[in-house]
C-alpha cells in the first residue's frame, strides 16, 4: 500500500507471519473465555521457563498504557504514588492514566546528556531519602514504587548493575520494583545489553514483556515472579477494562513469540539493522544525538537535510534542537526487510 | 479440541471465517497507529452508512467491560450516576468498573416476570420525578443517564415504542441515553425485533455496536450520532487504557462485518437455531423460564434433567430456581454449527 | 430569631454550654497543627478510657460523610465494596461520595417492617455465601466491609446479640465491620440499648463516636481498635481534605464531652424528652410508624392532621406512606428544651 | 500554655477576639442546616460587595487542601489536568488530593531566584503553545486551568499585570484561572500589592479568601464571579465530604471578618510587624533568601546562627541551603502581640 521507505517505528506492521498464520488456523478452535484456556497456560508455562521463574503468575493484557495503570494502580495503596522519569511513559504520553486511577507520577529529571530516559539510582535513593528526612513527609504522597522502562523511551538501557541497585534501594524502602518492556525484546537482542528475563524476575517485584511493537499484533504479558504480590489481579483487570474476553488471542501469541526463541529472533534481526543504519550516519558525518544501543536511532539534522531525507523516508520527528536543528528518530523493527535497509544506506551514503 | 456439543455461550469461538481470512492477509500491510488509518476509516463509513448517519462518529474499542466504563465516565460529570437495571452488565458483571470511574450505578429492578432484564419506561419516568420531587436530592447521587442493553443480558428486546419513550424522558429530563449492544447482532436479526441501527442513531445518544459476541475475534464499536457530543474521547480512550496501538485491528473486524450484510446474517443463523431449539424444548414438554426472542434459550430443569443434560452438552447454569429446579441457559452463535443442532434437537426430544 | 417550636432535628444549635464556654477561653491558645497537640491528646485518652481500649487509635474528622468516605477508601482494596443497608446514609444521602472514592456501595434491602434502617446479620451472611459461591464472583465486585450506622437513620438499634454476630460473619469472611456513628449519645443513652462503647470498640475494626449531632459545634471521633489497622490514616486524612489545621478545636470538643460523663448526658436528655412525646402521640392515638427507641420518632399523620401539626411546630418529612398519608419525623437532641416540650405535648393532647 | 516566643506559623492562635466573642454568643441559635441559613446570607453579601460582584456565587469549605481538591475537581473535565507551580501547595503538600480526584498537575519550575513561587506568565503561555503543537498531544493530558496561590508559599505577589497577563493567557487558551487565598488578607493588606478583591473576581473563575491563616478558627470563602460557572457546586461539595452540617458556623467567621474591614486589619497588623522585622534582620546583616512582600520571611542562617535564634523563638526550618546553611521561616500573622516583635527584634539585634 505505503511504497515509501517507512522507519517511522515498530508497530506499523501487522505481526510476524508464524504469528499471523497461527491465528488463520483457528477456525475450529472453541476455548473458554478469559484466558482460562489451555493456549494461555502454554504461553504461560514457556514465559515462566524463559525466566527461569516457574512460580510466577503471567497475565495477558491488550496494551502498554492499560498495562501500566492496571499494574500501578493494583500495587500502590491509595495515599502512594510511583517514582519515574520525567521521560518516562507514564509521565508523558498516557493521558493521566495513572492520576485517572487516583496518584501521582512523581517525576526525576532523566540524564539528558549522559543517559536520555534512564533514572540514575543515586537520583532514587536520593528522592526517598529526602521524603523520609522532610519533616512534612505526613503531608506529602509517599513514593510506593520505582517504575522504569527497559529500553528507556529513548532507546537506552539499564545494565545489570544498576537494575541490581534499584532493586536493593526499592526493597530496603519497602517501594515496588516495576519494569515497562514495551520493547523488551529489543533490550535482550543488544550487545550492549547484560540484563536477561531471569534477572528481570529476581529483580523486580513485577515486569512486561512487550508484544505489540515486538512481533505480535497485540498484547502484553505481565509477570509477577512472586505470587500473589497482587492478591485479585483477575478482579482488577476486569475492573480496569483490560480483560480480554477471548483471552487465548493473546496466550496465542505469546505462545509462539516464546517457542523455538522466536521473541528474542525478532528482537535481534532489528538490532542487526540498527547497527548498520547507526554505522552509516556516522559514515555520512551525521551527528547522532546519543549512540543507540537498541532499534531506537536519533540523528541531528539541520532543516534542509530534514527535508531531503524525509523526502526519501517516512522516519519521526522527535525534538526541536534549536532553531535549525531537529532531533529525528530512524526505528528499526522485527519487520524491517532486508532491502529496504539497504535503500535506507544508500540515501544516507548520499548525504555526506 | 472439545468434541462434546458446546452450547455455553457465544464467544467460544474464534471469528467468521471472513474475518480470518483478511486477517491472514495483512502481513504486507503498514499502517498508521491509534485508529488513524485507512481501513477503520472504511469501517467507519460502512457504520455510518448502515445507521442512516453520516455525520456520526464511530470509535473502535476492545470489550464491553471498558467500553461501558469509558463511555458512561466520558458523559457523566462527577456527580452524576447512570440509572440501570439491576440485571444489567455494569451492575452486577463489572467488577465495579463504572464505580472505580467514581460514578453510581443507579439500580432500578427489572421486571423478573414480565420482561426480564428489561427496564420499564414508567419506571425510569418515576426515578427521575422522585429524585426532583426529593428536598434532600442535593445530597443525592443525581442521575445523569439512562443504560440499557439491547438485547438484555436475557435475551429479551425493547421495542421501538419503549426505546422512543425511554429516549423521550431521557432528552426532557437531560439525561444520556446510551445502548450496550453487545449482542447487537442477535437483536438485529430477530424477528420479533422492531429496532433499527438507523432507530438507534436516531434516538440514543451514543450506542454500541457489539463484535466479540457477534462474529469478530474482539472489538466493539461505538456510535456517537451527534458529532462532537463527547469531547475529546479519544484521549478519553488513552486514560482508560482502551486505545489499541494497531488499532486497524478493529477496523478491519468491522470493514468484514459491514460489508454485503454479514453483520445481520451473523445474527440470523444463530436466531434460525435458537428458534428451532427452543421448539425442540416445547415439545418435550420442558418449561422455558421465558419465551426467549434472541439467541440465548432458558430452560427450567429438575436435578435430574440438568444432570443428563450436561452429561451430553455443555450449557450454562443461570440460576437456582428453587431446591430442586434450576435455571440452565442454551446460547447459539454465528459460529453454531447445523449438525450439532441436530443432535442436540434429538437429545432434546429423548428427554419427553 | 426563631421562635415557633423546632423538633425538626438534631443538629439545629450550636453546642453545649461546656464547650461554648471552653471555647470563648481559647484567645491566648498557642497550639501546633493539624491534631498533633496536647488538647487532642487529652480527647484520645478519655475516649480511649471509655472505650476501655487504651491502645485505640483516635483521630477527629469534622462531618460524617467525609469520616465514612476517608475512612471506607482507607480500609477497602481498590476491587472492594461495602455493603450497607439501602437505606445507610452512604447508600443514599452522601452524593456517591463513597463511588468517588472509587468503592461500590453494595446494598441489602432493611426490614421496612419489622426493624427499619437495620440490616439483618442472617441477610448479610447470605450475601457473602452467595458471592462466594458464584461462579462468575471474579467479575463481581468483592464484599470487603460491612457498613451499619447505630442507631440507624430510624433511630432504631442493633442489640449485642446482633452485633456480635455481624462481628463474626464478618471476621469469618474477611470483612471489616465499621459502625456510623453520627447519632451514637442517642444510642447509648437509650434504656433499650444494650451496646457499650467497649463493646464496640472489641467488636468492630473502626467507628466513630458523633459530635455534630451530639452536642458539639462539629466533629466526629473515629475510633481503631487495633492500632495500625489503617497505616497512614494520618496522610489519607489529608489527601481526602479531611484534615483540619487547628485540629485541637475538634479535641477540645471532644475532650469536654468525654468530661464527667457530659456525652451520655446530653444522649440522656434528649431520650427522656423523646420518650415522653412519643407517649403523648399514643395517647393522642396517632399512629406510630413504627415504636422508636432512640431520639427520633415517626408518626403517621393524614394531611390535616400533618397541616395542624406543621402550623405549630417545626417538624420533617419522611414520607408519602399513601395517597392521605404521610409520615413525620420528630426530633429531640441535647438542645431540646423543657418548656418546648410540655407545648408539644399540649399540642399533642389537643389533637385527640 | 506555650511561653517561649512563637513565630513558627500563622495558624498556631485561635481566631481574633470579635469571632471567638460572636461565638460565644450562639447558644441560643437555631439554624437550618448546609449553609442554607441567614448568617451564611449575611457573610456571601458582604463578600459579593467587597469584591464588587454583586451576582458571585459564594461557598464556605472547611480547609484549604478541601477547597483545592473540590474547586479544581469540579472545573476540569476528567481529561484534563491543572497548571501549577513546582512550588505550588496542590503540587507538594496536599497528599496528592489533587491525583485522588483523578487530575494531574502539571508543574512548571517557579522561578527560584527573582520572583520564588511564581508561575510566570510567558512560562504559562509557552507550556499551552507547547502543548498544542506537539503532534502527540492526544495522548497527553490537556491544561484545563492555571492555579496559582497569592501571596505565593514564598510570600510572593503577583502584581494585577501579571494577573491579567494570565487571565487573558487563560481565556484566549480556554483554561480555567484559580487563585488559592489561603493567606489572601496578607496580600491585601501589603504595600507591595495592587491586587483587589475587585480584580481577581474579574480576572479569574474562582478564587478562594483564606479564614483558617487569617483571623477565624477555621474555614474558607470559594467566590465564583460568574453564577453556574460550577453547575451542582453544592452537591459536589456533599461528594467531597465538605459539606459542614452547621454551615452557619463558616459564615459566621466571615460575617465578622468583612464587617468594618477587619479583614484588611488583620493582614495590616502582621505585615507592620513583618516590616519592622525584616529591617531588624538586615540590621543584623543576616542575609534574607529574598526581600519578602507579606508575612512570611525567609533569612538564611548558618548552623551556629539558627541554634542561637531556635534557642530563643519558634521558627520554621524551610530549606537546606547548602552543608553550613538552612533558609527558615519568620511568620507573623494577625495574632502577633507588639511585645512579641520587641523581644524579638531585640535578638535579632543581638546576632549582629
Amino acid at each position: 500500500m505505503d511504497t515509501k521507505l517507512n522507519f517511522s517505528s515498530d508497530y506499523t506492521r501487522a505481526a510476524h507471519p508464524a504469528i499471523l498464520s497461527r491465528l488463520a488456523d483457528t477456525a475450529e478452535l472453541s476455548m473458554p473465555g478469559y484466558g482460562t484456556d489451555p493456549i494461555c497456560e502454554s504461553a504461560k508455562n514457556k514465559i515462566r521457563a524463559a525466566c527461569n521463574c516457574p512460580d510466577a503468575e503471567v497475565f495477558f493484557l491488550t496494551g502498554g498504557t492499560q498495562m501500566n495503570a492496571t499494574v500501578i494502580d493494583s500495587i500502590l495503596r491509595s495515599y502512594q504514588g510511583v517514582i519515574a522519569a520525567d521521560t518516562g511513559h507514564i509521565s508523558t504520553h498516557e493521558a493521566g492514566a495513572i492520576e485517572f486511577g487516583g496518584h501521582k507520577v512523581l517525576t526525576i529529571p532523566h540524564s539528558a546528556h549522559t543517559a536520555p530516559g534512564k533514572l540514575h539510582p543515586a537520583d532514587v535513593a536520593r528522592y526517598v531519602e529526602t521524603y523520609a528526612n522532610d519533616a512534612n513527609h505526613d503531608h506529602m504522597v509517599m513514593p510506593g514504587m520505582v517504575y522504569i522502562s527497559q529500553p528507556t523511551e529513548y532507546g537506552t538501557l539499564y545494565t545489570l548493575d544498576e537494575l541490581n541497585e534499584l532493586s536493593n534501594i526499592c526493597h530496603a524502602n519497602a517501594l515496588s520494583l516495576y519494569v515497562d518492556g514495551a520493547r523488551l525484546a529489543y533490550a535482550l537482542a543488544s550487545p550492549a545489553n547484560d540484563v536477561s528475563l531471569e534477572d528481570l524476575a529476581r529483580l523486580c517485584d513485577a515486569f512486561y514483556i512487550g508484544g505489540t511493537k515486538c512481533g505480535a499484533l497485540f498484547g502484553e504479558a505481565l509477570v509477577i515472579p512472586r505470587p500473589n504480590y497482587i492478591p485479585h489481579f483477575f478482579t482488577i483487570m476486569k475492573q480496569h477494562g483490560a480483560l480480554l474476553a477471548k483471552g487465548w488471542l493473546l496466550g496465542l501469541q505469546f505462545d509462539v513469540l516464546f517457542t523455538d526463541g522466536l521473541y528474542e529472533n525478532v528482537g535481534r534481526t532489528a538490532l542487526g539493522y540498527a547497527s548498520e543504519i547507526q554505522a552509516a550516519i556516522k559514515s555520512a558525518e551525521l551527528p547522532l544525538y546519543f549512540e543507540s544501543p537498541t532499534n531506537q536511532l536519533f540523528v541531528v539534522l539541520n532543516n534542509r537535510q530534514r527535508e531531503y531525507l524525509e523526502s526519501k523516508v517516512d522516519i519521526s520527528f522527535w525534538e526541536q534542537l534549536d532553531e535549525s536543528r531537529v532531533v529525528m528518530r530512524i526505528a528499526t523493527s522485527w519487520s524491517t526487510a532486508r532491502e529496504d535497509v539497504y535503500k535506507l544506506l544508500e540515501i544516507l551514503a548520499g548525504m555526506k
